[in-house]
């Protein structure tokens, strides 16, 4: 058997396809420059729960009943689901799980569960082990605001390098080659990388050195020039972290042009108040999930590479002073045939 | 291609080896039944750490250390790391992933992480996308219990269905089908089973149905009889939990005889006052590292079946009258040739 690893990176012999993807966002996210390519937009972010995490819980729920939907995979041909999200213990995902009823893989790679969640998917289609997979990440601003930093009743004032829990989930339907309008192809796999950074209102500049690790392996290892994607994006390194990365990747020789972007920067407009722009596990996934896949099935993008970005503390070890681990895993997104 | 699924449960065509355990433990968990198959007995649980999180992440270390010592995996050789933990954010297996430093992919299944590591080991072994994969899940009495509980400092009193963190970690290295002498065989992946339980200090009960429903699966898909296991575990059901998932086995025409144990109840004695028994992401990971590998390598035992049993919950969702999600993931490993 051969082993479909080069580095870091799993090349997918026969790629997985995502056979349909669903983006639910928020009220805040559907004012923004994307509006126009998610599924749904709440009018508020309670939707008539009695709490924010139950409101989180009914829109991951939505998105994924969604995606099935979209990939016409019905419930008894649905093998596995993968969710992960911000919150402790991922209550959010483990609830949604609980009414998906499917088998059960609880992720934890902060912001960059989607692609950690994409990538196990096309594991276990390419290795054999399942024919439909459905997936999910998601945030929602007051969940994770005040589980990470401040109830936002306090209204408190936000530094400059802090960035916007986006509400949003991210799902997706991956299944068997050669079906649906877009593939996964390669996955490089991510290492913790931690520069001592320890301001957890900053967890661009954090994050920035995990991307650039990711990003390096993962043209090493393709052997690929940055000319072969459409679009280069990190997941939510937002307004102070990417320049950094940027930065990390010239540095090492590697110059990525206009193509390279950020989902966190992409969310909001200045206008919106974000501060340096949105971050969360929904930020990445819901960017894939509308943005991205539309114009993949549009046939406008051919191949993207998706690098989502996560910072790896909790309020535990930033309270402890230790500083922040972080991940940052690729997949190449193309369209099929 | 084949699916290697039937019904909940993957069988590896290819079993992949396990070629090597490791089980780290604190003092009371090296006073107990199980005392002498554990690799390394630590005197105290701080380990001269500045926290007991410090602690807890350094016995991670130590085994993952130990395991791909015994197993003659070189650094350069190891493919992947699986981890999770009790910790918000999962954060002993994050940091614990910076110092392995290979690809990483975080896990949350609660107290069932160890199944759910060692299933998605296989499946990237089985499935050609790794040649050694090192996994570890771990949890420690003092993070855990001020954490989910209170700090231990207070000396609250626990109600009598109350378990017992352990302080205890299960690492494995997994590798090429046909080394070493243990193989995984087969997993059944289990759903997220919810009978309304709302009581954190009663997770036995709360997990009861989980475990039932899994093996249940298991025992359906594969179309074998208990009397096809030496021994068949749940993680941390303890002595609240485990007679409730006899009878509700026997209710649905499963009698297990005394080969149907848990591993929350062997980690200790009556006279080491746990109440209910042991739990926590480390209580089934270094019962099967510790005792059930040693003894399926020595060929004690021909072939076991593990259902670690996991609660889903967060302070957040007991907080909001939540009731508790549960899942358990089996795994059978059985002495190769």
């Amino acid at each position: 058997m051969t082993v479909k690893k080069n580095g870091q990176t799993l090349v997918f012999s026969n790629p997985p396809a995502v056979l349909a993807t669903a983006a639910v966002v928020g009220p805040k996210e559907g004012e923004g420059p994307l509006s126009g390519w998610f599924d749904v937009v709440k009018p508020d972010r309670l939707l008539g729960m009695k709490s924010w995490e139950r409101a989180e819980c009914k829109m991951v729920e939505e998105a994924v009943t969604l995606a099935l939907g979209k990939a016409k995979v019905a419930h008894k041909d649905l093998d596995f689901y993968l969710g992960g999200d911000l919150l402790h213990q991922i209550i959010t995902s483990s609830f949604a799980a609980r009414s998906i009823d499917v088998p059960f893989f609880g992720l934890y790679g902060a912001c960059a569960t989607i692609a950690e969640a994409l990538c196990l998917a096309a594991v276990l289609v390419d290795g054999g082990f399942a024919t439909h997979v459905a997936l999910a990440s998601s945030s929602h601003h007051d969940t994770a605001e005040r589980q990470f930093r401040f109830p936002t009743e306090f209204g408190v004032q936000r530094p400059v390098t802090a960035q916007y829990t986006v509400t949003a989930v991210g799902a997706a339907v991956v299944g068997p080659p050669g079906k649906g309008k877009m593939q996964i192809t390669h996955a490089t796999v991510g290492r913790v990388v931690d520069y001592g950074q320890k301001d957890p209102m900053d967890l661009g500049a954090a994050m920035a050195p995990a991307a650039a690790d990711t990003i390096l392996a993962h043209f090493q290892d393709t052997g690929r020039a940055p000319e072969s994607y459409d679009l280069i994006l990190t997941g939510d390194l937002a307004s102070v972290g990417h320049p950094l990365c940027v930065e990390l990747l010239r540095r090492a020789g590697l110059v990525l042009d206009g193509r390279f972007v950020d989902c966190g920067m992409m969310l909001y407009d200045e206008t919106q108040e974000t501060v340096a722009g949105g971050s969360g596990c929904g930020c990445s996934a819901s960017v894939f999930a509308g943005y991205l896949a539309r114009n993949l099935e549009q046939g406008k993008f051919r191949r993207i590479l998706l690098v989502a970005t996560g910072a790896l503390h909790s309020t535990t070890s930033a309270q402890q002073g230790e500083s922040i681990p972080c991940i940052a895993h690729a997949i190449v997104v193309e369209r099929s045939g």
